[in-house]
Parts: structure tokens; C-alpha cells; sequence
């Protein structure tokens, strides 16, 4: 059927997939444009363009010719060195024309139009704490993400299918496996620390932060980690995001609250780290899986070492604490560096996953991974939410919600149709751990760096390990290659237990 | 060829037009992002984006398909009644296709690429007054709009080609007799004005407006005249401007200097016309020429009636000065109402068309309007401008530029591909003189109506006149319906006289 040789055929797909990544692009100024900018009257307009869009994406994805083209590709010897780009590349394509195959465009399409609404309503409903009006649109979503599972029947689990498209290759099987590793270790952590009572300097963090010195801290430290600014911007919104538009145009977000210091501190540091992962993918790949990060756990692993693993660790603030207290004297005029640090890392099991600590974060994973999936498999009416959301928080992390607010309605995942999003923090932190071993494997002294403001070695690091592969690897592949094992739970778990236990002196 | 029926092929062509909307959506908020939030290092993705939609568009504009179903609308009685949305969308659809199919789409592309990089150096070399790193861009842009002309050789004049994008049907040989109607007694006014020297309380609108009052009055302001911002915003930039994303989304800009009042406050005034004009188009007939402005002439008209004819109206002011003088009541506690008002108004030729007087505004675009007819003619070298500029400048305005920022650098407009754009200015302004004569012969208490903060009579006798018409008529018949008479040059003379001549007892 089809002339072509491999090679033109291989040439006419990044074509189509440089095509294809100006579409991706426009989506995300859309989706970053209507979070941060966007007047409230807008969004039934912007509903329509991310449909039209979404619709000219999928014709694109499933276009009979550009499948053609793919098994010319793979029936040649572009395939031969599974490393190569032309590998790399037909193996993505592959994936994502079966899958684009499989859905029709009206139910994608309906979904960017339903999902943009939903998450305008979401952020009021989340407001004024009132899930019955969030309900219906909740309802919607399901109902049309349960649609799309229902394309992949007889071929994947429902779940597994919307997973799929976050972390590829990735079950709830193997999710399971990994909560099951971590849920009692984390919770004996838990229940030890908290016989410890509350650390006594605490309310330092709850003191006067002037917010136009919280930004100027903020793109500070943001410059000192290497985050570049000629590239990239930072914004304020109601939940910290970062959009990567195309090269040179890298957005991150955060919020401000004057009487919180964490609240944007560690949000920016977590957004960093996506960001610095987008600017570091090899620009002459872009529009290509080659030029794409790997999976959205490996992008998570890349905000959670940014977040925690540096930016809570002693060396860190051996290096920003002076800074830190020049902006804000008044407010730490009667706390030292290492009592600072120490209260950047207590730990309090809240009703708020975005502010959690390192020990209970994975447990507010557990309870999302547990209701969503209930929700796709039609076992948990989106009425029954916020019922089941308060008697898991209650079991698992011993905390009651006063209201939606501070209940299901705190995350905007679901209103955007992120059914299967949310695992994927969980892998990031398990990644992180793994990644962060390798790195002060190979580089003893990356303590002393931190602690002199230099944090170039571990971004290079990253840069060689991860960053530069695209999607050459899988996830774990390229967890694997980084440090030489696979990611294990027993390896974040003793990084926990070390740190804490020497923390809180348990 | 075609089986269709007319109706059903009408029914198509809306799609169609709709679809092409949503590109022009998504193309407008490129381009707004691109002068207000985007990094520097986005802005060669930004034309890649840029030029892949306008290349979908040119697909959609051209298609054959398109100019099938059109000639089948166009044989049928859906043509009937002129007046008729299937009529008046049909003959732009024509105007558009026959356009679309003259012009190759890789020239489109390039044409998209190339302004995108030149506008982002015009700003740079704007600020650094520096022609010499414009040029190069400017030369490619004039090159490429010459190329554009050139599809329409045998049909239409080379300026006029470019003229019909903005302004459709209107000639440089009618511009030409505006513009000789005019410039003599504009000149001599202007010298009456010039022999009574400087006004004597200028100097106020230079003292200290704190940017942050001035933003409080803008959206004050803004809303009483009925700007919405629920459908809307408003953001600082350096260049003012107006940008229509879509239904429910119509943003504005302005620029600060706290030592300037008339900056901010006549730009916002300028783009609240521009707003109020897109917010009140027909939502319904959104995506087909009967939902889209008539022409710019006409877009113009309307920021014009609300920045000089009614901002500089002695009865706006009774009723505006009582908050402007309570937000900035250092800077005015020495000056009255009737002298705010008359500073307002003061006419003094200088270099900045933005800042102009009402009575030396229309030569600068009479330079403007020479020099790009003389470019596109081959007749002028880009590189020639600067000094073509201020010769021009000399002998017009009698004033001299002090370097290239104050010169041919001040506007963007070239550096965007916009030849053609400038003479809709003083069309703007001649048709918002014929309105406002024809409003205030309707309305005959609108000065009683302003000094009570009363905007909403001629808001809503331009809505009736203009706005809900779309593209129904063309601007001259339009103008012509809503006043019972032809836009008159004399009109515009006859008021400026009467106002100007008054203000300075002439």
C-alpha cells in the first residue's frame, strides 16, 4: 500500500509528531492561561478551544496514514538499536496511535469541554466548602472517564487503561504491591513520632511573611538552583502548578500566604524541579518522544528531590537560612539554622496533602488511589466521596476534616479527569529516594555544595542520568540505569526512618 | 459536483466558520500572551505555534471544499435578503476564500514566524533606540508583505491589497482625498492653537499619580462605562492594546508612568471602545461574520468615541473629577475642575502618536500612512526610515524625533506585518465624529446624562447602531444607517474647530 521507504516514512512521522507538539503546546498555554489569567466569563469559550484542539490532536494520533507509516518504520532496521531515536520514537508513536485508535474524538472532545467547566466549578465549590455543587459536574467526568476505560475492554483493566496514559506500563497491580510495602511502615513511623508531641518552635512558621519578600525569596532561590528565568516565569495561583508551553517558555506557579512560610517556599522548590527537568530535555529532539520526559512518576521524582530531599535537608539551609532571616528578621529573630530546619520537617499528619510532610504524604496517595479507583470500577457513587474520603483520612492518618474544603474538594486532579494521576506522586517518591542515593553515591560531597549554594553538580547529574533521555527508558529503566538497582520501597523507607528517628531523637 | 443541498451546505459552512474561529481564538491568545506574559526565550516556539495554526487556518480558508458549498449558497435564495445572516456571512466567506487561495500557505507560515521574532526585537530595540538591530527584521517583514501584495497583481493595487485585510474596500486613492481634506486645516488649526502658547496649568498632569491609584481609578472608570470584568481584564504592558480571546473573554491593556495622568488613563479609555464593541457583538453569531466587528475603521471609531469624545468631554470630567482629585489630592489641590478639563485637551504636537492631541493625531498617521504605501511600492528602503521619518515629522508636525525610540521605532505595527493598519486610525476617527453627532442628535441630554456618571444611553445607542450588526453592512454603510448620513470629513472638522476653538478662545 504504502512507497515509501523506512527512512522517508521515519522522516514524515517527525513531521507529523513536530505537528503534533505545536497542538500539545497550544493546549497548555490554553490550560496555563485559564488558571492563571482567565477571566470567570471565559471558560465556556475555552472549553470549545481545548475541544477543537483535543479533536485536531486525536486526527492527528489516529490518522490511518500516520499508522501506515509506523509499521513501515518498524519493519526496518530503524528498530534495530533499541536505544537509537528512531526506536525510541516508533515505539512512543506506537503507543499513542493504539490508544488514540481506540477512543473516539467525540468522547475526548466532550471531555476537554466538561473537564474545563468542571474545574471552573471546582475551585468555586472549593471555596465555600460545598461539594453538592461540584457534585454533578464530578458525575460528568466520571461517567465519560469510565467511557474512555471502556475502549481499552478485553485489553487492559479500566484503571490500568487511564494509568496508562500517565505512567505507561504501569498497573494497579503493581501500585498495590508498593502501597502494601509502605502503608505500616509509615504509619509505625507516624505513630512513633507523634509520641514525640509537637516540635516547640513550630509557630515560627506561622508568623508575619510579607508576600512581596516571600516572591523575593522565592525567585532567589529558584535562580540559585539553577531554574532560568529568561526561560520561564512564576506565578501566583490558587494551586501551584507548573506547564511547560514548548523550549524557552517553562512555566511554574505557587501561592502565597502571609502567615505560612512553607506554603510557597516548598511549593516553588517542588515546581522547580518540574521545571528544571522541562529545560533540561534536548531541545533538537523537541516535538519528539526522544525530546518528552519519561513518565509523569519520573517527573514527579524531579519536584520531590527539589522539595524534600534538598530543600529540607540540613545542607540546604546551612546555605538559605541567612538569607531567609535578612528578609524576615522579625519574624525568626529567636530561631537558629538547625532549629529552622528542623521545624521545615516536622511532622503532623493534616487534612492537606500539597502541605504534608515526607512521612504521611504517601498516606494521603493511598486514600486518592483507593477512591478512584472504586470510581472507575462504578463501586463508589461520586455522591458517597466525600463520606468515603473522611472515613479513610480517619483510619488511615487519624485526621477528621471539618469540611469539604479541607476534605475531597482540596485537589483539582479529578475535576480535570486525572483519574490515575495521583499514583504517580507515590513513584516520584519512591524514584527520588532511589535517585538521591545514586547521586550522593557518586558524589560524596554533595552536602558540603549545598550547604555553599551550589547545586549544579546534582542537576548535572540529573541532566546526564535523566533529563537528556527523553523516553529512551522506561521508568524503571532509567531509575535502574541512574543508580544501578531498581527503585525499591525498603530504600526510601530507611531513608525516612534515618532521617526522622535522628530528627526527633526516636 | 456537489449533491448537496443549500441549506445543508449553508448548515456546513457555519461549522466550518466556527472551526476557523477557534483557531483565530486560540491565535489571539498566542498573541496576547506572547506581549504580556511570555519569557523572551519562548519567543521562537511562540512562531512555530504562531505559524502552525495560521497554516491550519490557511487550510481551512482555502479548501476547495469551502469554495464549493459557498457557490452553492451563493446560487440559492439564501442570498435573497442582502440583510440576512446567510447572506452577509456568504459574502465574506467569499471575500476570505478568494483571499486564502491567492496566497500560498508557506508564505502565511513564514509571514507568522518572522513577525513573531521582529516584534520581540522591535520591543528591545525600541527601548535601546537602536534601528540599526530593527532593521534586518524589518527589512525581511517588508519583503514578505511586498511578496503578499504581489498574489494580488492584476487585481488590485499592491497597498490596497494589503489595505483590504483590514479596512475591506477601501483604497489608498480614497485615503489619499481623506487625508488632502483634512491635513491643511488640521495644520492650520493647529498653528491658531500654537500662537496662544503652552496652557499655563499643564504642568499638573506631570506631578506624582501613584500607579496603584491610577490602576483603582482605570477599573473604576472602566466599569462605569460598562466594561465588563467578569468577561474581562486588565494588564499592564508597554504598548496598549486590546485583545478579543473569545465570548466572555476580552482583555485590555494600558500602560503606567507615575508621572503622567493621560498615560493610563485615555489608553484604558481608548480599549474600553475596543471592548465594549467585542462585548457587544451577537454571543450566538460567534464564529460567522455576522458575530465579528465590521472593519477596523469601525473597531476604531469606537475606541476613539469613548477616549476623546467623550474622556475629553467637559461634562465626563464633572462628573470623573471629584474621584480623580480624591485619589491623587496632592497632586490636584491647586486646580478646579474646568482646568483639569482644559489640560486634558491640551494640544501641543510632539513626537508620540499614542499621546497625541485629538488635532495633530491624524498627521502622524499621515506620515505613517506615506511612508508604508512607499515601502510596499519598493519606493522607500527600510533602511531609509529612519530619516524619511523625521523629515516627515519636520515638515508635518514641525517636530523633530530626538532619536529612533521617539521615532520610527515608537509603534509596533510594522514589526507585526500590520501595513495597511494606520490609516484605520483616522477612519476611526472620522467615523466617531459622524457618530457622535448622529448620537447626540438622538440623544439630545447625553452631556447631563455623562456629568451624572450615566454612560449606559450612548452604550446602548451604539449597541443598537453598531455593534449587534457585525459585519451586516459595510463600515461606510453602517455608519451611514446608524446617522442618516455618509461619514463627512467636514464633520470631524467643523467639531474639532468649535471645541478647539472655544477651549483656547481662538
Amino acid at each position: 500500500m504504502l512507497h515509501d521507504h523506512p527512512v522517508t516514512a521515519y522522516e514524515e512521522l517527525v513531521d507529523r509528531s513536530r505537528g503534533r507538539a505545536m497542538l500539545v503546546s497550544c493546549l497548555e498555554l490554553l490550560a496555563w492561561d485559564e488558571l492563571t489569567c482567565m477571566p470567570r466569563g471565559g471558560v465556556g469559550n475555552r472549553g470549545r478551544q481545548t475541544a477543537y484542539l483535543v479533536g485536531l490532536l486525536h486526527d492527528a494520533s489516529s490518522d490511518p496514514r500516520f499508522g501506515d507509516l509506523l509499521e513501515l518504520v518498524e519493519g526496518s532496521d530503524l528498530m534495530e538499536d533499541p536505544e537509537s531515536a528512531s526506536a525510541v520514537n516508533a515505539r512512543v508513536w506506537r503507543r499513542q496511535h493504539d490508544r488514540a485508535v481506540r477512543v473516539p474524538r467525540g468522547l475526548l472532545e466532550e471531555l476537554a469541554r466538561v473537564t474545563t467547566i468542571a474545574q471552573q466549578q471546582w475551585a468555586e465549590s472549593r471555596q465555600d466548602g460545598d461539594f453538592r455543587s461540584f457534585l454533578p459536574h464530578l458525575a460528568r467526568v466520571v461517567r465519560l472517564k469510565r467511557d474512555e476505560a471502556a475502549c481499552f475492554a478485553g485489553t487492559m483493566d479500566a484503571y490500568d487503561a487511564l494509568l496508562d496514559d500517565f505512567e505507561p506500563g504501569c498497573t494497579r497491580a503493581r501500585l498495590a504491591r508498593l502501597f502494601r510495602a509502605i502503608q505500616e511502615p509509615l504509619q509505625d513511623l507516624l505513630g512513633r513520632i507523634a509520641e514525640k508531641g509537637p516540635m516547640v518552635h513550630s509557630v515560627v512558621l506561622r508568623r508575619d511573611y510579607p508576600i512581596d519578600r516571600q516572591r523575593i525569596l522565592g525567585e532567589s532561590i529558584a535562580a540559585d538552583i539553577g531554574f532560568d528565568f529568561e526561560c520561564g516565569r512564576l506565578d501566583a495561583t490558587t494551586h501551584p502548578f507548573f506547564s511547560c508551553v514548548g523550549p524557552g517558555d517553562c512555566r511554574i506557579t505557587t501561592r502565597y500566604d502571609a502567615h505560612d512560610f512553607g506554603e510557597s517556599f516548598f511549593a516553588i522548590l517542588h515546581e522547580i524541579g518540574h521545571g528544571l527537568y522541562e529545560q533540561g530535555l534536548a531541545p533538537d529532539a523537541y516535538g519528539t518522544p526522544m525530546g518528552e520526559s519519561s513518565s509523569l512518576g519520573v517527573h514527579e521524582s524531579q519536584s520531590r528531590i527539589w522539595e524534600n530531599l534538598v530543600g529540607r535537608s540540613r545542607s540546604f539551609w546551612r546555605h538559605c537560612f541567612p538569607r531567609v532571616r535578612d528578609l524576615f528578621h522579625t519574624a525568626l529573630h529567636d530561631i537558629d539554622e538547625e532549629d529552622f530546619h528542623r521545624v521545615c520537617n516536622e511532622v503532623r499528619p493534616s487534612w492537606n496533602r500539597v502541605r504534608a510532610d515526607e512521612v504521611s504524604y504517601d498516606l494521603h496517595i493511598l486514600v486518592r488511589f483507593e477512591l478512584e479507583q472504586s470510581m472507575i470500577a462504578g463501586e463508589l457513587d461520586p455522591s458517597d466521596v466525600p463520606g468515603a474520603w473522611n472515613e479513610r483520612y480517619a483510619r488511615v492518618l487519624g485526621v477528621t476534616p471539618r469540611d469539604d474544603r479541607e476534605g475531597c474538594l482540596q485537589d483539582g486532579h479529578w475535576a480535570a479527569g486525572q483519574f490515575g494521576y495521583f499514583p504517580t506522586y507515590t513513584l516520584g517518591n519512591l524514584f527520588a529516594a532511589q535517585l538521591m542515593a545514586g547521586a550522593r553515591r557518586d558524589l560524596p560531597d554533595l552536602d558540603d555544595r549545598f550547604a555553599e549554594g551550589e547545586f549544579r553538580g546534582l542537576r548535572e547529574w540529573l541532566r546526564e542520568r535523566i533529563y537528556r533521555h527523553g523516553q529512551r527508558y522506561s521508568a524503571d529503566e532509567l531509575v535502574r540505569r541512574a543508580t544501578g538497582s531498581p527503585a525499591d520501597p525498603a530504600t526510601m523507607m530507611e531513608r525516612l526512618r534515618r532521617k526522622y528517628e535522628e530528627l526527633y531523637e526516636i
